[in-house]
């Protein structure tokens, strides 16, 4: 207690942030970690990024983005030339020279589908050491509510210092959309959960830096975090009975995607979503961050039920219409277009293709995939050559209008469309083609 | 088959209705069919309405509203005087003159929680017995799936007359809102599922006669009959979602309302509902009718069940706080404000604010209630005057600004919120205020 600052030091953080005197430290170079560190030094931010991937520092200093992102390659050359961001391994010497740290380390779920704070514990236990007195630490990973009061504030005092008097700390949950993220990151309105008021200022004038037009809705730890998990679950919960609803189709002979068109066009309480794989490492594992406390577990699981069984149900269903066609199915090679979690990125952690790959190939079956974002698969031209049947498992740009060239490949003999986005009206009368949520003549 | 007629008899029917030259018969006189019957009445097609509740018919031919919708009493008198709407109690011979036949007899759930046809079986019945040649007959009643293609058709085809050929035949939904219903009638688009195009072509210009810009989307029978389904058990579910959502706060601490608008904020995957009660007779019974082929009913059943659970949580939470302030549950009066199922209506079907009622009845707790569109519902000075505990259990119009009348009677001493509409800091500081979704504190 003794060791108490004046507010004046976090006030005089403030006071330097505000005017772009002070020095950044973004801790984790993921995907959300990169596109932050890089915009933030577009924005003419001195950034130190700090990955333990050895490899992927030396990458990122080379000015080569390790993932796919819009813009990101071109901005990432452009702020490592001009010396504004620079990486490093692990914490070194250098990371004295922070000011403001943003902790952007992945929080997975354990094999017990529990929140995983391994990295998060041991990136503030390294804060704690260092001398943190007078900056400022915000939270940018996806934690279960509370997280920020019952774990990091006590992690970051075994310091000796405390929060909100001798160091700054707040949750400002990631919203981003990947693919998008450079663009998100300058336009979303931000939710800055301070310990207390100077912490929410000293956050709110760091992300203005990003856009001085940014929207900060400052607001207490607990709400932002939950804010966050909400609409993750909101979303994925939608996506879950949109899926719902395509199964439901099926079982009456009807096309989801129609229904749905239907029911929404200029309806005012319209907006169901269409149906297809819904994951990836947002929306299939927040709902677990809020298992804690929950008194209806049962409503979240039921969400990931109905999402995470989707890709066997796929499965099975193209296993079905393998043998309707009189074919075997080991005799059968399966070609799979996409293998991302989602359109147009190249992200394939909690992917739901990559599931339908998986479950295909442990059942023996001989599987091609191409996915134009994901490095090491198939050329499409190959996985066409060679593939009796066809699966479109995501919705990639690149996907659309390839009517013709299935046509134009005599050894296709059966498409399944997770997402609707062939024409079936183009396409050669001897492919049988199915689609999920669609009835099955 | 023999007795078919060419197409003829139904292109005459088509050109009729076009022309304004037919009687519409529109059965059912309820909350669905009575706004139905006067919106076409006042378009000036000669309407006949049919009851089996002689007092209703009795109330309607007087030109008298039997529930309140708004602008719903000078339209049903307008269209009495004139002539333009009769009703009749039960089949009779004004029926013959009938050309077009609207059916919306409900179809509630029985105590098995399974679709209840009676009304509906009755009437069809009635018409198959009734000349239906060349006559045009369009279901508005919620039903299952494929109802039209299997319990409807062949019920009017006893007649021995052939759907699609000697009359019509069409699944047309309805999707108003209750309380906006003249204005949702008009304004709506129109889910046309014929049985064959001439009957797509006759409801569609019925349709029409309401409103020249009205759209319509002309589908099959089982897109219909699922658009409706779909719409309503997405925002059943939705409901479900956010009161989930309020509880988990609750354990949290935290205010669900401030963080869903946080969440929602200028966020484009934002459009997360607040909280609060959901009930009434389309959005708590709908999902039930998908229930029959689904794969995964829990879905469903666990909307139904956060849904429905919610009175008797914010029941036992009440309770709870009575005990706290030391006071016996058994001699507290609660005052319950709003009886109906939702905001300014007067419906209390399936309402949730009338299972809260009847769970602290049962209790032996005593209860008054104010509802200023209920008639029979005590006088909200008498519910005040009398009254420890008040329960806002409708967000009705009249229910906002009420802190200064509460503050007036000294004698109320809790204040429970489903709908966070009072606003806490008016109100006097020794009044206990809790909301549903906010902490208890």
């Amino acid at each position: 207690m003794c060791k108490s600052l004046p507010m004046g030091e976090l006030g005089k953080l403030l006071a330097n942030v505000r005017s772009k005197n002070f020095n950044l430290v973004v801790i984790g170079l993921g995907r959300i970690g990169l596109p932050l560190a890089v915009s933030f030094a577009l924005a003419g931010i001195k950034t130190i990024g700090v990955d333990v991937n050895e490899e992927l520092v030396k990458l990122v200093n080379e000015g080569k983005a390790p993932f796919y992102e819009e813009g990101l390659d071109e901005a990432l050359k452009n702020v490592i030339s001009n010396g504004y961001l620079i990486a490093i391994k692990g914490f070194n010497n250098i990371i004295i020279q922070g000011d403001v740290f943003i902790v952007t380390v992945g929080t997975p779920l354990t094999e017990d589908v529990y929140p995983d704070y391994t990295q998060l514990v041991s990136v503030l236990k390294s804060l704690a050491r260092t001398e943190v007195r007078g900056k400022m630490i915000i939270i940018k990973s996806t934690v279960a509510p509370g997280t920020l009061e019952n774990v990091v504030r006590p992690l970051l005092e075994t310091s000796g210092l405390k929060a909100g008097i001798d160091f700054g700390l707040a949750v400002v949950p990631e919203r981003i959309v990947e693919g998008k993220a450079l663009y998100e990151i300058k336009m979303l309105p931000e939710i800055v959960g301070g310990i207390n008021e100077i912490s929410s200022q000293i956050a709110a004038e760091l992300f203005k830096h990003l856009n001085p037009g940014k929207k900060i809705i400052i607001t207490k730890p607990i709400v932002a975090e939950l804010a966050k998990l909400f609409t993750n679950v909101y979303r994925y919960v939608n996506f879950a009975l949109a899926n719902e609803f395509a199964l439901i189709a099926e079982q009456y002979g009807a096309d989801a995607r129609e229904i749905i068109r239907v029911a929404n066009e200029d309806y005012p309480r319209g907006g169901i979503p269409m149906p297809g794989f819904t994951g990836g490492p947002c929306l299939s594992k927040d709902g677990y961050y809020l298992l804690q406390k929950n008194i209806f577990p049962e409503f979240i699981m039921m969400a990931w039920r109905v999402n995470e069984y989707l890709p066997q149900y796929v499965a099975n269903k193209v296993i079905e219409a393998i043998r309707k066609l009189g074919l075997n199915i080991y005799s059968t090679t399966i070609g799979v277009l996409g293998l991302a979690y989602k359109k147009d990125i190249d992200d394939v952690r909690y992917s739901p293709a990559k599931k339908l790959v998986n479950y295909l190939e442990r059942l023996g079956i001989k599987v091609l995939v191409h996915d134009p974002y994901v490095k090491g698969t198939t050329p499409l031209e190959h996985v066409l050559a060679s593939s009796q049947v066809l699966i479109i498992a995501v919705n990639h740009s690149q996907f659309t209008n390839l009517e013709n060239v299935i046509n134009n490949h005599q050894n296709i003999l059966l498409v399944y469309d997770v997402w609707g986005i062939i024409n079936r009206e183009k396409l050669r009368s001897n492919v049988k083609y199915l689609a999920l949520g669609a009835p099955y003549e």
